[in-house]
């Protein structure tokens, strides 16, 4: 027992997220080699913008997390059966065709620091391949054969649909609460994350608790992860790594640093988030104050302090299940994906 | 018997498409009240964007044609239960979501003779709320629960993006042959005809011939109906009726009737349509001259001859069904829709 426990702790070497997603992927690899091919098989039209556009997106890197939650949430569950690999690879369909959407809706420039699909070939393609993954998605399920599953993921596609669309009402609009705003990444992010964890219990078919477990594991994993991301499109940290920063201020999205940094700040500051975002009047060095305001209240460190709040709800919620490699893999990727470099 | 007769023959008053439209309509009214309370119901969302957006679409007196058809459907194969009018109202939900999405991709001015949402609302939410139709047809079908409706609208979902996606490949091109243009409306329209009815058969636990039937009835006529709405887009008659003529020309869309003229022109004809559709350098007089051309070379009158053909088939399909008003009121729903004015 010694040795099991000190197996425990081997893995516990992560020291960054890349590491806690190499080692993620390592324990999950020989099912994503067959959610992999499920993705490239089923990708395929006679109509070959399809394959071309969507290979274009799905082959550029993606982290592939979401159907790895749903892999891994498998495995935790002793799930030795097949299904999952398939259903992991619709739900990465699903987010594959939110992902031409939302650039469309966004008219994004960059995608995983490629070119986006919209830029590339228009927004007229990405809309129908996205409806096309969509389609292929739900026949993919019908497939599986879980009216279950089928409940779960038309639900979190409708509930992601009304948070996009929630989201747009809240652009350029600085009276959003950070209520609707929680209303907004739980239902445009977190619902999917959600689906994907909890179908591992599904196709596992484990008593309730556990499958509840896994889906508050992957909500609040979700909401974290939301938080974190919108943190970073203001991280300093970040602009010296090279990476994009400032995209939503561009966009005029209303996320939790604006609206803390907004709250904090008095009638000056108020007026310059109102110049920028709400009446879209940007000028060089804009960005740059935006982000000394945002230090200043200290709105990006608490945006990362709600994300560990909802991190911590995550990894609790799978105290449940005993400890193995990939109950520690999960909760690490967790605390990883919040303590990224910001 | 005798009466039994003169009560099919009385039918056959229907003297134009509106008059067939509203044999039918009468036909199966109190099922389509319960479609229509499922639509309003269903399109709802605490997100208000959604219910009016879609609202605007669904209220702006669409002839709800493809539901109709699975209705029809239903009383012709004796069906009697419910399920029915969920399932038709998850086609009206499908194809509203196409037609939203179209507008976005088509960049259209006008939807049923008032502003499409895209213009009212722009792209955005117009791309998003079609999705969340999207999604809420697939929840509507996941609660009537039957895997193999959810096979047959998945894949035709499936089909209807591909074919749009082929007509996106060939707009702006010349070269398209009348084959392709048969795979893209086969696809893009047809599909959804043809699951519209097929339903109808499933709900009612017809045997296969009959399901094959009234799939075959609803395929033909989708092809005939697309057929004629090209031939529509040029027609003199329709200019002089006051409804809008020549999107397709200048969105450079390559329908049947252009397939037609362009083959057998000149030269000189052909450098026209190259100009006008592929360069897309369009002036003052052109659309006319397009008109002008397509009729010296009967374009027109040959693409509604083709309709004819498919409605032919469609009509003589439901032939194994035996004679009755519902049965009637089909047959004259394909005939007037095909020699409505043009």
């Amino acid at each position: 027992m010694g040795n099991v426990v000190s197996i425990d702790k081997h893995k516990r070497s992560a020291a960054s997220v890349e590491d806690a997603l190499n080692l993620l992927q390592g324990l999950v690899a020989d099912d994503m080699a067959l959610v992999n091919e499920t993705i490239l098989s089923r990708m395929h039209s006679p109509v070959a913008l399809i394959p071309q556009l969507a290979g274009h997106l799905i082959a550029s890197g993606g982290k592939r997390l979401r159907p790895m939650l749903t892999l891994a949430g498998a495995r935790l569950v002793g799930y030795e059966g097949k299904r999952h690999a398939k259903l992991a690879a619709c739900v990465e369909f699903i987010h594959t065709a939110t992902l031409l959407h939302d650039d469309v809706v966004d008219d994004s420039e960059l995608r995983r620091g490629q070119e986006a699909a919209n830029v590339l070939w228009g927004n007229k393609p990405s809309v129908l391949v996205g409806d096309f993954l969509f389609s292929r998605a739900f026949e993919l399920m019908v497939e599986d054969g879980s009216l279950k599953v089928l409940r779960l993921l038309s639900r979190a596609s409708s509930v992601i649909a009304e948070g996009e669309v929630l989201q747009l009402t809240t652009s350029n609009n600085l009276d959003t609460t950070e209520e609707d705003y929680q209303d907004v990444i739980t239902a445009k992010t977190a619902a999917l994350f959600e689906a994907a964890t909890q179908i591992a219990a599904i196709v596992g078919e484990r008593p309730e608790a556990e499958e509840e477990a896994l889906a508050s594991f992957g909500r609040n994993f979700g909401i974290a992860f939301q938080l974190v991301d919108d943190a970073l499109d203001y991280s300093a940290k970040q602009a010296t790594l090279g990476k994009t920063v400032g995209d939503d201020f561009r966009e005029g999205k209303i996320t939790l640093p604006v609206i803390l940094a907004y709250r904090r700040g008095g009638p000056e500051e108020r007026r310059f988030w109102k110049r920028t975002l709400e009446d879209m009047e940007q000028a060089d060095g804009d960005l740059a104050h935006a982000m000394r305001l945002l230090a200043t209240h200290g709105a990006i460190a608490d945006t990362i302090e709600r994300a560990r709040h909802y991190g911590a709800i995550a990894r609790d919620a799978l105290g449940i299940f005993p400890p193995s490699r990939i109950r520690d893999a999960l909760t690490d990727i967790v605390r990883f994906c919040i303590e990224r470099e910001y």
